[in-house]
């Protein structure tokens, strides 16, 4: 499973920036990095292009040894057995992507897909699971934007389990919330932790699958609204949303939490994820019926984009 | 004590506005606001001005009932007596200012003071302290600031106690700090918490000193650098500059960290502090030699800009 989870992101990942470097234009810088106590990452960043102000896709396959707080914390279910008397020999394999169009009608996107397994002192596995998911954050809403973004993620999901979109969207409404300023941090997608609830090779197919819809589900979009005409107030609206995304990266989002307070963490892989951009103004408040009105509103009262189950 | 610190922060607030106003030329917005638990505040923004892209000066005067767990938090040294049953009466009054010019020349500089008191069930005052401090963030360093800042501040701790300057800029330096990249988020200045170590009126004194300090030791600054040439790539480092300040309050701050979890908070009022527009940049890294890395050496190694008795 470890190598074919290396494989499938260092592919993955390659795939995607072919992607985005052909609607750009411009190419993304390479970093490869090496981890001192096991492990080694690829973090592939385009800055200031064409269409994108930033676009960062990283990938990272790590092992070595974890403290067992640290273990416990990686889990989103705690409860779950994790017993052991020293630090536990771990193995985490995964891609992360942020994208962050210039143009205000193009959605800001995010995708994560990660696989992490805890051994026996003999090498034998003890745990392993998946986790991830994939959001959409636009400054404006197209609802056919909205829609197709969340079809192609059903469409992946149910092909292996019914009640995943269903589950999977309610938790990312629920996980991407700003708590401190009373609304979600974009319109969905989906969103899991600790999935192990199938054989493993199952799950992998799952992740695949979903992995490999990311360019299907986000392509289309940015394609279509890369071009749009925009005025300077959309621009500034746009950047007190990117405001937002930084207010919820540093202060609600566990992962980068985590990150941060890893001694020796690679920093600016963690906060690649921040906009070039963004902004703060005192007391903005949309315009009564404007389309930014609009997206606040949605953002307050996140919507089923396709009647669930 | 409570009316006169709640009319010494509304006295203060009037000159310190006054006194930006007549550099700036543009009149700050006042907003009155009122707590349904008890007290009330005045939050002064001045956006988009000529001289500074964002200066916000507040003032509250809170009392009513905080749970014991609150109050505990609210000292940094928790292992004074504050033992109760239930939740604990308070008062609390103070004011909070960040002043970010548009000049990369021109440094951002931050005050805050406040008076903090918690009674027994009769009313009467069974524990009172101060905390505050005011710091300089510059993007580019001049010595010469820095040594005035310093100055003003250390004259004004001196007249009240030898120690004072000393223990509190040390202080400074390591609240100030943002762990994850290792640098300080400025040049210093003063910061303490939990002061009752001396009368509460002796106390009152040193606060209004350093309080009444503030102008003399940031205006002339702002003069003289408010009016210097610069050119787009200084302005590039000060946004870069700004995202580190982002990162200190809403990663590291435990001002901020509190009001963010309070139910009910002025959200607004707490993130007033951060600036009208950050940049991230993936991998920015000074030239060698140049004024930023002059800047980024002076960050990681704070120094002793008077001599330390």
């Amino acid at each position: 499973m470890r190598l074919r989870m290396e494989s499938f992101v260092k592919g993955l990942q390659s795939r995607i920036v072919a992607d985005i470097e052909s609607i750009d234009g411009k190419q993304f810088s390479r970093t490869t990095w090496q981890r001192k106590e096991g492990g080694e990452g690829i973090t592939c960043v385009l800055q200031d292009g064409n269409v994108f102000e930033k676009a960062g896709v990283g990938i990272s396959i790590v092992y070595g040894q974890l403290p067992k707080a640290a273990v416990e914390q990686m889990r989103h279910d705690r409860g779950k057995d994790i017993s052991a008397d020293g630090p536990v020999p771990f193995f985490a394999a995964g891609i992360s992507l942020v994208m962050h169009p210039h143009n205000p009608n193009a959605p800001t996107v995010h995708m994560n897909y990660r696989y992490f397994e805890i051994e026996n002192p003999d090498g034998s596995p003890r745990l392993a699971w998946f986790g991830g998911g994939s959001d959409l954050t636009p400054s404006y809403l197209f609802e056919e934007d909205a829609i197709h973004f969340h079809q192609v993620i059903k469409d992946g999901c149910e092909k292996y389990d019914k009640k995943y979109y269903s589950t999977f969207k309610q938790w990312c409404d629920k996980y991407f919330y700003i708590k401190h300023r009373g609304e979600s941090r974009g319109i969905g997608g989906i969103f899991f932790d600790d999935l192990d609830d199938k054989p493993t090779e199952e799950l992998f197919s799952f992740i695949k699958e979903m992995g490999n819809r990311f360019s299907q589900s986000y392509i289309p979009i940015v394609k279509k609204r890369m071009n749009m005409k925009f005025t300077e107030e959309m621009k500034e609206w746009q950047q007190i949303r990117r405001g937002r995304y930084v207010e919820f990266n540093l202060v609600c989002d566990r992962g980068t939490k985590f990150g941060l307070q890893t001694p020796g963490a690679r920093i600016e892989a963690i906060l690649m994820t921040l906009p070039l951009t963004a902004r703060w103004e005192y007391m903005y408040t949309p315009k009564v019926n404007s389309t930014e009105a609009d997206l606040e509103e949605v953002l307050k009262n996140p919507r089923d984009w396709i009647p669930l189950d």
